[in-house]
């Protein structure tokens, strides 16, 4: 059984103590917040500390706070050795402070606080400085999902890069279609089966031959009534140049 | 029972002749495909023609062609005064021939041949000219989804946008993120189950509640390092114009 300690309290520290609580494989022996109270509703008061003096023998240390706070909690432990690693897609694992053992957790998935997640289908990416502490990570990820790649620093930040693009961008193309709605009096969900139904087709084909619409068809006509007929400046500058780039990139 | 008679053969047609062989209360007691043999899986060949001489007397009749052949096909029906309904989104009730009573039945959904569809989740929006020819066109909605809207041309044009940007621009983003795993020898695979929650997302929160990310938190040290690391020009565009759009629309 390995033994995880926990640093962090925020959603991402959340789902990471839920997630091991199903884990056959490790469990977490310790969690460090610096409000002890926001992880009680997750461990016994016993297993959180918001000393880093206190803190116990774990064979991993899972670093899951804000990407610009990691260098300095990775810092603070007082111990050395040992192998530590955190949980960010855009920090590179030289982040960590090197007296100890360093290493990347990285799960690709957006955590809210109050949307459960299914973390078996949660892709785990890992990376380690040592070939040794690889074959731990394996094993600890192994007990909390069915997907997981073996990723380095480089590609974790090409990685990240596309993250923002299929997830807060596509967000944004659904809140775009949600103030065109609310201007017309249409409710958003009508817009559903359709946001459903664009993210299930890339299952079967690649987006790229699952394109569709005016753009692609270089329906110049329909294009100029259509940025005719948006309100907001922006929306008629983002339609522009993302009709341009489905153009250029299906020339 | 409803008679319908089909006009056309695409996609849209194909998935509209399938649904209501599952309907209870219409039926297609004809279809119109200049090529026979595209509907000759669906339909017994007594049932289908390409002489519009021949069309048979119906309750409904539905124009599922292209936006730009609709004003012909409907001009060349050899009746008037019957229900004569198309299936496009960014075309207007007046494109179809006004000798007949005229209406507008578009599902909202993006159609692919070789992809089945649970039609009963598809929004159909309905429009009529005459006020009696709503009822037969809410009966016909009935048999076939459980989700009905009445929209009127100029709110279907708008809707017709926010599409666009939820389905074509959408997939166009998860084609930027598959673009950037392969220059970095990344599966694309991976980005699945972030593509899926981010969709899923929106069923408990508002888009512009959901929305996380670089952008968002005027994080302009991330942003800079994600736009040096794109290589693609029109990437580099597009990363910042959404960014920027982003933080107007949530100022």
């Amino acid at each position: 059984m390995l033994q995880v300690v926990i640093i962090g309290s925020g959603n991402v520290a959340q789902h990471f103590i839920k997630a091991l609580a199903n884990s056959a494989n490790a469990k977490v022996v310790q969690a460090f917040a610096r409000h002890l109270q926001d992880l009680e509703h997750l461990l016994p008061a016993t297993a959180i500390t918001s000393s880093y003096e206190s803190l116990k023998e774990a064979d991993v240390y899972i670093i899951a706070v804000k990407d610009d706070a990691i260098a300095h909690v990775s810092s603070q432990l007082p111990f050395t050795g040992r192998l530590v690693v955190h949980t960010s897609g855009s920090s590179g694992m030289e982040q960590l402070d090197n007296k100890n053992r360093r290493g990347v957790f990285y799960p690709l998935q957006t955590f809210s606080k109050n949307k459960e997640i299914d973390f078996y289908v949660v892709p785990l990416c890992l990376e380690s400085e040592q070939e040794a502490d690889y074959q731990t990570l394996e094993d600890l990820a192994n007990g909390l999902s069915r997907s997981i790649y073996k990723i380095d620093s480089e590609q974790r930040k090409a990685l990240h890069v596309a993250a923002v693009f299929v997830n807060n961008f596509t967000n944004h193309m659904y809140t775009i279609g949600d103030e065109i709605c609310s201007q017309n009096n249409i409710p958003f969900g009508i817009l559903g089966p359709l946001i459903q139904e664009t993210a299930d087709k890339i299952n079967t084909l690649s987006p790229k031959n699952a394109q569709t619409g005016p753009a692609l068809r270089h329906d110049g006509q329909t294009i100029q009534k259509q940025v005719d007929l948006l309100e907001k400046e922006n929306h008629k500058e983002l339609y522009t140049l993302i009709t341009q780039s489905i153009q250029q990139t299906n020339e």
